[in-house]
């Protein structure tokens, strides 16, 4: 390298200057971490790390702002010539990608915690920065603190993933937590969560698995090197999990948790997000609250679990700041220093399995009249689609004495042959309601 | 960078050779890692990674070294100037020393497994390396196939790092493990451990916590950024560690575990491996058997739990490949693009407290002779050194009807004072033997 040296001869790197566009939550925590942690940062990176400027729309009561330079405009950020890196934690798809293309364009590096415009415009970005010569780095947009993308990326690069699976949404994951341990509804616990500020005003995309989703289409992509295929992701919410649900899963000894799971099969690839039963003495299934956690399976390692806090300010500034240094080390080397966006060089263009090709195991509950002759019914369109169970138990129905309730537990079986067998059962005279269906997956 | 380029104007990098020396357990499993998933690690790092030479003394049935020179000479491994990277798995301080030092003074970056020669000799070594333009990499030297180095270098790099814990040592957590589950005392399931290969005929090294004394002497250097002081790390085994107290601890709510503890203080650095009483609900204190886990605590991102297996063919070649990997995305560029050695580019010298200055809450089972009175002295001996009570309770004693058992909690102390105290407690008359003391640790 060029540039100065001092008197040993090493290279003495000029500071790293920074632009925050978006000075909310993370933002503003990102300030602070930067800020507070500057003599320890620079100890790490090898040179001073500089807020340059950022953007302040709203003033943000947790942020000092004296002494650098603000404005409302994120593009004057964006075209600032003194800046390298550009830190964009606006979210959503329009400003955002407006910024982070801009900034490319600028020849500018760029750090982002947006799950939701890297798990749709991903490529469409690698591909400018690639094109330009800069990086695009997004540890923080999966799993707040934890450093997945990094584990992943690098951490378990010798191996050959087979499949990974994890808790990426905290506000689902309190509320399962909730519901297990207080034996509450879903509906009473959200709005305690709405309450608490752990879930939004509209907790679509939290508890109706969209926010999991972008997460494990990232994460499914750097560990098989496949394109981001989030369109193709199945994805399935927790606003329908009884209560009753749980305690049987619980009696099972399962736990209920919204897991995005993925798996490389010999047919394509499975990425979905829904309700699972899973077994519980694996690790993940003792992670609770808000926690998030990722399993990855590689062939070398086997599991390896990753658990922290999965939002907030502080987590995932940890990591937004964690890219920034790794930027600093490498911004001024040749690419191939830096790891590829999607952790491979050449991306292998495999398919997403939909759900019907899924393999998984069951969990059924289905509401009957307490008559002879149920179960055998039962049985018999199971085993005509090869179905096999692996467990059944017959319980008194809650209210209704005519009522009862078989809870059935299958071994592993194509997903379109369990919908055949589910319809033909809803079919049975004796059957009362739809069935309740939960996908189980024993993880190993 | 110079070299060729491919047509769109890339730069094409040429194979990165590797030598292996030491092809036993690990060395051979890094040879079936690099061999088995050549063609992804190649997509990964961006340039084929080849093994050039291996040594082998002894055959391995595990490995097929057809087509790979082999020598029974390590230095001819060391010396052969078509090797870019040296594989050091022999172990030990020796050999493997000479070894390392050679490879850096030949230009060569060196990849290690080996924590007693890092915990020892790391700065020496690195040093070396510094002054030669060459990285030595040691992921594998701790917790086996868990990138933990990567994550408390990298990943948590944004962090003031106020503590971390682990379980650092998989036989020790195996046999903690067994006597919990089984009421089995520590000889006898010592003995099993033995028997099914997971402890050494020696045992000492992993149940006397000098293994883990090594691992967490790397671990706390590169977390506060302080000289590598295995010298200076207490270490106590488990081989005390009496069935009676796994149960109390249990009945408390809590789990035995052997941690190694590195704690960040005014008053200098916590460093110390012993059995450890840890609240029963913190996620480390779930896993069981032979994994390895570590809690890290940073201001930012609170805390990360890393789990996986911490030793074996697979897990430990897993993190010896990331290793390679790494360097092979980094060793044609300027220094500043790698990590530093010790995570920081300036050393603290911040001293460890001697285990009589540091502070932390106790576990003390006291036989007595079961008398009025008895209960009155003790408390009275700890009240006069400022030890407060949390928790008292009294159990018969195992055999003998004339004998009590009383278990104390106490809040936090300087060992010292409860050193005074336990010596107090002993010379009363109606204590009968030592008092039995484990540490408590909240881990908030």
């Amino acid at each position: 390298m060029a540039g100065p040296t001092d008197l040993t001869g090493e290279n003495i790197l000029k500071p790293v200057k920074v632009g925050i566009c978006g000075l909310g939550t993370v933002g503003g925590g990102t300030f602070n971490v930067l800020t507070k942690n500057a003599k320890e940062i620079a100890r790490r990176a090898g040179r001073e790390i500089i807020i340059e400027q950022v953007t302040l729309r709203r003033p943000n009561p947790a942020v000092d702002t004296t002494g650098v330079k603000t404005t409302a405009d994120v593009f004057e950020v964006v075209n600032n010539p003194d800046i390298d890196i550009i830190v964009e934690l606006i979210g959503g798809y329009t400003i955002a990608k407006d910024v982070v293309m801009s900034a490319i364009e600028n020849g500018k590096h760029v750090v982002t915690a947006n799950k939701a415009l890297i798990a749709v415009y991903g490529e469409e970005i690698f591909a400018a920065a690639e094109a330009k010569g800069v990086s695009v780095t997004y540890e923080a947009a999966v799993a707040g603190g934890i450093p997945i993308i990094k584990a992943i990326r690098e951490g378990l690069a010798a191996n050959r993933i087979n499949w990974l699976a994890g808790i990426i949404n905290g506000t689902g994951n309190f509320i399962l937590t909730e519901m297990r341990d207080k034996g509450r509804d879903f509906a009473d616990v959200l709005a305690e969560a709405q309450a608490l500020g752990y879930a939004e005003a509209d907790p679509t995309f939290d508890v109706e698995g969209i926010d999991a989703a972008h997460k494990l289409t990232i994460l499914s992509s750097i560990a098989y090197g496949i394109p981001l295929q989030f369109q193709h992701c199945y994805t399935e919410g927790i606003s329908k999990v009884a209560p009753e649900d749980v305690e049987y899963a619980e009696e099972l000894g399962y736990r209920i948790k919204h897991l995005g799971i993925s798996r490389r099969t010999d047919r394509g690839i499975d990425l979905r997000v829904h309700p699972t039963m899973i077994p519980e003495h694996r690790p993940i299934a003792k992670v609770d609250g808000v926690l998030n956690a990722v399993t990855v399976n590689g062939d070398a390692v086997g599991d390896t679990l990753y658990v922290g806090a999965g939002a907030g300010a502080g987590p995932t500034a940890s990591a937004v700041v964690a890219d920034i240094i790794d930027l600093a080390r490498t911004m001024d080397a040749p690419a191939s220093a830096s790891v590829n966006h999607l952790a491979f060089d050449t991306i292998d263009d495999v398919r997403v399995l939909p759900i019907e090709q899924v393999e998984t195991a069951y969990y059924l509950r289905i509401q009957v009249q307490d008559r002879t002759g149920v179960l055998a019914s039962i049985a018999t369109i199971l085993s005509q689609r090869e179905i096999n169970i692996e467990a059944l138990i017959q319980k008194e129905g809650p209210e209704d004495d005519a009522l009862a309730q078989i809870i059935i537990l299958t071994h592993r079986v194509e997903e379109q042959k369990m919908d055949e067998a589910i319809a033909a059962i809803e079919t049975l005279d004796s059957t009362h309601g739809k069935v309740t269906r939960i996908r189980v997956e024993h993880l190993d």
